[in-house]
């Protein structure tokens, strides 16, 4: 099968590689569409993340979806010709963290496309059966591959316990910024705010429904933010972007006993907190770290039309354009790429 | 002051009462739109609901919204002109529920028209501030009369903790159960069953959105939720038809680990519940009583579009006709009237 | 290896059985002492527990604890030698309940002593070893078979999120009951009353510290809470008898707003409720099935010495007196039995 | 009657001040015991605690207990001599954080001892009925006066949802970091870990029961906090110094998934935090702010003697030296002051 390998920064190889066997548990899944995410750009231009290196040549890609082709023995849940999105983390499911369903946090997981496991910019992958999810008619693989976002941006929602009649201010209007914004909305926030530097992406926030739409570096975000919610503030922010100062700037928008979440990896590790604010006011400042239990709700949000993931996607590529395709994701105004594979 | 009061069951007498003063925490308010609830009828037909009897003579009516006509000398939130809705139960401020935020649990909370305290169906009504809530633009009075069983449905889902792509069954299409409906869809359940046992209702859920309509006196509801949800049972049960037969398959109904909220007030106070059931499926079985810090939520869902209460509205009726309207509201098919006075 | 089978009811062999293999992940454990437990009773006198039916020879058991002999090639965290308590539940690790960390709930349980698993009532038992969980110096595996009875009752207080200074009421003072009222303690609650109709079970709560034990038939123990609390109620009653009376005074003693949690098996399925006491004072009425995540904090307790459980161990018998033992245990006046084996 | 008023720094004068008069709903109170707290040492010290600025002549205190002398027209539930804790902040009652519970995030809060609001120096305190919480017999006014930094040790539990089993760090043994360590145990903490700086209060919290006493200068915390946890962390962090450095090493020695709670007020507001680590962590970490509905349950704890307040307080004086009091209550040594009035 035809697999797209990063053997160093900048170099992509297709390579010939065999077909896997499904495990008893597995499903074989004929890979049909891939997200580029800002990861796999990140290993593509620095070969590491953090202390996650690149040491071997490594398949990138874990927002994937495809059909599948064959069943491993022991799996009765699924069919040969099942539309499935796959979920790239598969956890030891044995340890405390799984155990209490935080399997997300288990030490053992196996993660797509991170060193040294092995991601989807193939023809096919075998994966447990447990973690492809089947797509009912009326929801695409792109739009099954786009479940890996859209679920980080549901679980931060959840993280932070967005309701019904929040106010929110999403940081950051790249594809996870964009698809926090659905997650809010499809949790029953009524106002949404959105932060950005790029007048393009506020523009374009504005256009997918965004109530107020500021740019963070013209300096007046929190008089925004004041206008807006009558001296409130929020009652919810989400930091996708992981800019240091808007790190900074989400404790002072939001409101007394209200929440931050931070999901945005930042460049800089170490961020200066107002500490006092966040004792005086009581926040909430939470990590959140990819998803856990996700799949199913986003896939039942697309059934339903309630949010809509395709209209980020701005280009499609095949495999054998993979490299051009990562040339055109590094470029920061576009937000997300996709590499298809004939069916 | 022209006042509608119920001197007798199936008797009102239009009295001339003199208008009240605001005390200093207080606003004075010309009543625009007072909605009949089911509360009201039955204190019309019968005298007293359980261990509330009208011993005196009594104004019903508590969904009410009107004008700000009149602020007392200490209030700075409200201003002469403010068209408000007024939530009907102010509590002591002092007890320990009022001190946790429970304050709908006060044990010596006022509410309008539980006896001996007089509703809205009046001319002025002189309420404390902060329990009126100005309405914006674009939410009309009639809306904000029905933020009072809108906020029914908002608490009984928040009780419920009805999420994101959550399945839900609403038991009965009254005006409660339309507004669960409501308020469960804006919470983010992406499916909502709708049973009752009357042809009509059904087919206004249907028309009002729900994904399934179920005859419950047709006896394969279980049947039908097994197959709507592949044999799982529903995530959250919102029993708002107060029959013993429906309070008894709501958990038969519901997935294992999960929800039923008892909204509807039983026409029967005992009801044989399958205790081991409850034990063996771990559910949660949770009462529902009124509301609580649910108007700013209702308000902004009705300004922003989210939730459409206006359409359950069946009729409108005068003061002066307010006899001929409950006559009409006792007929089991009506939904909901509404009395409105000039403005 | 010895082991006691149940070949119908009232009647064990004891038979001699190979000892099993452990898998990869499995550790082989030379069983020490076993509990007797209710369920057990049960199965010895009737054949059957609802639905569960004796229809093969069975081995009981489920609250047992031993030494390590072998580990199995893939097993990491296991030496020969170690002490553990065996978690008798061990899910397929799969399903949504099993990844939601809901594993008590997983339809694919293979639980102890539950047709047609077998219990440890014998020499040795091959287990996963994640469901193995060692015990520190100062546990003795008397303790670790008791941890199975103390996680009823941590479970159960976690559902009713029992807490610092809450007075909590427990209906039924076997050996459940008397867990429970442990475990309250170590979760915070200042009060614990006991309820019984049993007097010497009365009197050894009291001995275990209750600060109050009630006959429940006497009738009057609506105003002994009355009095006890003030005329508030408790903030949650545990409900350990399945006594039908029992379960529908639960309702009555509970404060507004407070917590009834049901965990003794009902012998009749169907109890009469108060529903619109439910809904009037806005119950939470939850179901308490099993346990979860709560051997880690069993061993932890007793480790610190914070609960003690080795009282309510009434007597001890070898495997050969099985026969004797159960007969013993079948009084009502018995808390707890147990079986030994040799080391 | 005698009043202390801090005039300016390092300075009191003791007037003599008009006895006041319960309003309607106020109890009026013989102050007995009042216990120095940092912040007023800081205001003594420097006039001011941030943006609080001492313009005018200021009484501190708000640890204070006493005997109810008289009580207002209105007052039902007390009766003269009746011993009570006065709870220091009394809030609006009106706005939404008051009618969602959170009444100590109330920005009207009427606050003892915070400019303008004159403290509990003095003979006699009025005070409102429903934050004056009657004494048992066996709980002293001194203990009275202590649930207040009690209170915050509370508070901060429950912030950080301390449960059953639970290991908390708590960072700092000064008398608030002594106080949550009380908490903490009484919420089920099974291990406690102290850190502080002085080898005297290292001391001190390991005679008062922690199971290990961690100098933070010494530079190997992160290494005795994972040899004391097998290296997965503790589950809570409680930082009561307000050090910038233990804030920082908060992120560090919790597990994955853990929680940091800030409840000591920093000397530097703003802090640099590691924000990656609470991003791949999953950490929450929480501000504390004072307290809310804590007083019934420090009452109950102190009834049942489930925690002991007294062993911190190291000196008791009259409001006659309370120059000198203070004086001693700036060595950093000394863990907590009390002044004591006749009877």
């Amino acid at each position: 099968m035809r697999t797209a390998v990063l053997v160093e920064p900048h170099q992509f190889e297709l390579e010939d590689r065999p077909r896997p066997m499904p495990a008893p548990d597995e499903v074989l899944v004929a890979v049909r569409d891939v997200g580029i995410c800002g990861s796999d750009v990140h290993y593509y231009e620095h070969g590491r993340i953090g202390d996650y290196v690149v040491e071997n040549p490594l398949v990138l890609g874990h927002e994937s979806a495809g059909e599948v082709v064959e069943v491993g023995e022991d799996v009765t849940t699924h069919e040969v010709g099942d539309r499935v999105a796959l979920e790239p983390g598969v956890p030891c499911r044995r340890c405390a963290h799984c155990k209490h369903g935080d399997y997300h946090l288990c030490e053992e997981v196996r993660f797509m496309a991170t060193p040294p496991h092995d991601g989807a910019f193939t023809e096919y992958v075998s994966w447990p059966a447990d973690y492809a999810y089947e797509l009912p008619d009326g929801v695409s693989t792109t739009e099954g591959a786009l479940c890996e976002p859209l679920s980080v941006g549901i679980h931060a929602c959840r993280r932070g316990d967005v309701g019904t009649g929040d106010t929110v201010l999403v940081a950051g209007a790249g594809p996870i910024g964009l698809l926090v914004m659905e997650a809010a909305r499809a949790a029953g926030a009524t106002d949404v705010i959105v932060t950005d530097v790029v007048d393009e992406k506020l523009d374009f926030a504005r256009k997918r429904g965004a109530d107020l739409a500021v740019d963070a570096a013209a300096g007046d975000l929190e008089a925004a933010v004041d206008e807006y919610t009558d001296g409130a503030g929020v009652d919810v922010v989400v930091e996708a972007s992981g800019a240091a100062s808007s790190v900074q700037t989400s404790v002072d928008v939001v409101r007394r006993g209200g929440t931050v979440v931070l999901v945005g990896l930042a460049s800089e590790a170490t961020v200066p907190l107002d500490v006092l604010d966040i004792i005086d006011n009581e926040l909430d400042v939470l990590g959140s770290f990819r998803y856990k239990n996700t799949y199913p709700t986003a896939i039942d949000l697309l059934a339903e039309g309630v949010v809509d993931v395709e209209g980020i996607v701005e280009f499609e590529s095949t495999l054998d354009e993979v490299d051009d395709a990562f040339r055109r994701a590094m470029d920061p105004d576009v937000i997300k790429g996709m590499i298809t594979l004939d069916s």
